[in-house]
């Protein structure tokens, strides 16, 4: 199961980043920026402000950490988790203004966004809503033909994004309990986030290996993801990256963004 | 004085516009869209929403109205118009941030930013401080190399935008008194905005010819702008714009935002 | 049924007023505040700010008008018009700070606040949904025991009050066409916002003196309301106060906040 | 020097709290709340929001610390740390509009506001610049006639207070280097911040004691203040403040808000 050195296996590590706003932090970005090969950048409407994505962007590029757009809803207060009750119009520009203030930022730093990842709500509507994940697909396409999606799958967002065009980088979660194979526990029930460093780091492991891994209810399935996302809102988030980070690499798993040879 | 059919005079109009925030609205931005040439949109941080720059640019593509990123300070109650007490590094993030925004936006409407035009107290901050006039001028370029700089001579912003090589456009204020050939008289005072149409009208008419306007001392002076300001937060805005562009074709004044030749 | 001089019928207008925020203005609440009996004043959150807050309680206070606390969702991009995703006990905070917040204002202009209305999808989700409509009813509770609540009934909202022994001030509606006897047409359906001045007037009298009206499929029913609202975010909202107050006038209705004899 | 059993020294200990918003927090408020006499809770300008309010406000009655209303500038991008451009009118109503949504909330938790203490710029801008201290005066005035003033002496503010007959907490501060008796060393200067516990400890206990303390160019000086303020926002601030209160009562200083019998 060990890779072997003419077959290295690949994993991407993603993160949301720059969750900060004016004076407030949400973690140790800096750290976790040496760790992951991918940051999901704030874009200041549920977090994140010019300066913080400045930031975050010119440390992305000095790590080589891939940069993606890490749109929300607008709404600071709330931090983007609540739903949105607002027209779906309104909803595409707003993305697309997001998308157009992290690329201008990120190009200033010597960057590019290479993809988009909804956050909070907006990530859990677009799911399955279609009209939102339109929306969102719609706003990534306007920016650049090139954009990829970062969601997982299967999901109403993949399917659009696939549709249109867009390149699904599918994604599943190391530190986040699945209600099935094909979703995550809500986060306000027991047990939905996984905190223990240890158990984090063997979950991105068999999922960095194609190995199996468990739901809530002990059900084995197996994911294939091109990402393994782990949030950086827990308390203990970099202990938790370390702990993963080196795990893979003990087991001979290459954290990049590039594009990964997937052991199926 | 007037043109002859062979050496047609041209002039830019400009105005605000997008002055608006989710239902609120400060003019009829549609009909003004109809008759200016240039429109400097607001880009949300003081005036501006998503929604309302995509409906800008969108009229400003369908009306051949060449668009502008209208920056200002991150102060939507109080339009901008409060003075920056902030770091300087900070503010050049947050234009860069708008420039990006409004650049994405314009871009999925078939259109691009063209200009840079400072708003509030951004603008005069920048009229006379190097290093608020350098965190303008940097932004500027690092969305695009080909922008321009809209803004009044002398002053300290068009010094720091040529020594960077962003090209000026230099423009004069037909609604505005001047405290001299190189000041406008501060909002605050008495007369200091001028809103009778008619004699805007004539006073735009003496700037795009080339004949000298008065100041509010009644010494007289003559500015050669590359375009026309008028403000669209007066009463009656519409009217104003209307009884100008009527004057100005009257005497054979195109207004567009192509380069004019300008009467020395 | 028309009034006789010994027992004049009396109502209560109301109208949200202050809706503006910064430079921005909704409508010409001056006019308004000479008109109606009942300024339900905006707090902040869905529009309104302190200085517009201040000024509204300054002239309510000068023409002897009642001050309502216009509460909404924290939402000015949308005007509170979004439905509420967050947490209810956030809610009621939010609730009272703008309570409070309103309170401390009227206070120092000589006034009080006597009632509370929510505004938008707050009144909307508090017609029907018990754990918002409590949220409402206990941070009114909290600010003072003599404060009112005005909402259409029947509602959750009017029930909840009336459980918790807060007054209810019933209120229908001249503007806006009705469902059913107990339920508004939804704003973006066709039809939903009359706003012929003539018709607005008539239903208003008809409201003031206890006569039937009807809704959109014709069928008449009776209300008996403490207070009528006419929106004041129509274009003609002055108009439409102004016919409506003739007309009252002109059929011996007084405009008074103070308790009406409802003719049943 | 020593307090005897028979006239024990009080000292009154102030923090600011509450200085987080939505999921952000600057520090661990609950730890401090049982530790300080006097709790300046911001009230959603700079910081804060009424969610936050609330918890600060139940905690600070719950482990008998006063409450002051720490009012500042509208900023949350700049945690009102910006000079204010804006017009002072304006202002007094927008800290009248923070005073009424804490007092609302301190009532519902059991509590109530008992003094005003301005935050970061406001502060800063209200000891020199009398027309901003009249604001807060004017404002605080507006709604209490027993509210009093926290702030430091020699000052425009504290003058202001007296004039109007409003009683001020004259506060020190043990974690910041004075340029002179009268003055603070501004934060962006090297040594402005002290933010090693014992000696923050020590010089607590001087100022608590009336000994001298010395300023940043050695020069000694004795104040006589109501209250130390030490601050929250620095990594270590609750260490600094357990450093501090073991300290005070190992030397039979009670920390209290009741006034203090001052040693001269």
């Amino acid at each position: 199961m060990v890779s072997d050195p003419t077959s290295e296996i690949l994993v991407d590590l993603n993160c949301d980043l720059g969750e900060g706003y004016g004076v407030w932090r949400l973690t140790d970005d800096h750290a976790l920026l040496t760790m992951v090969s991918s940051a999901n950048i704030a874009c200041g409407f549920h977090a994140g402000d010019a300066s913080i994505m400045r930031e975050m962007c010119h440390y992305a590029v000095a790590n080589n950490v891939r940069i993606g757009a890490h749109v929300g809803y607008q709404d600071l207060a709330g931090f983007g988790r609540r739903e949105w009750g607002g027209e779906v119009a309104r909803l595409a520009a707003d993305i697309l203004y997001q998308l157009g203030a992290l690329a201008a930022i990120a190009q200033a730093e010597g960057g590019e966004v290479s993809y988009v990842k909804p956050h909070g709500a907006l990530y859990h509507q677009a799911l399955t809503n279609r009209e939102i994940a339109e929306a969102v697909v719609t706003a990534t396409r306007a920016l650049h033909s090139e954009l990829a999606m970062m969601v997982m799958t299967p999901s109403v967002l993949a399917t659009v994004a696939t549709e249109q065009g867009v390149r699904v980088i599918v994604e599943a979660f190391a530190d986040r309990a699945y209600a099935s194979s094909a979703a995550l526990l809500p986060r306000v029930q027991p047990g939905a986030v996984i905190s223990d460093a240890e158990s984090v780091a063997n979950r991105a492991l068999d999922l960095a290996l194609g190995q199996p891994i468990t739901d809530i209810k002990g059900r084995s399935f197996t994911l294939h993801p091109d990402s393994v996302c782990i949030h950086s809102d827990t308390p203990n988030a970099v202990a938790i990256v370390e702990a993963t980070h080196q795990k893979l690499r003990a087991h001979g798993v290459q954290v990049t963004s590039q594009r990964t040879t997937r052991p199926q």
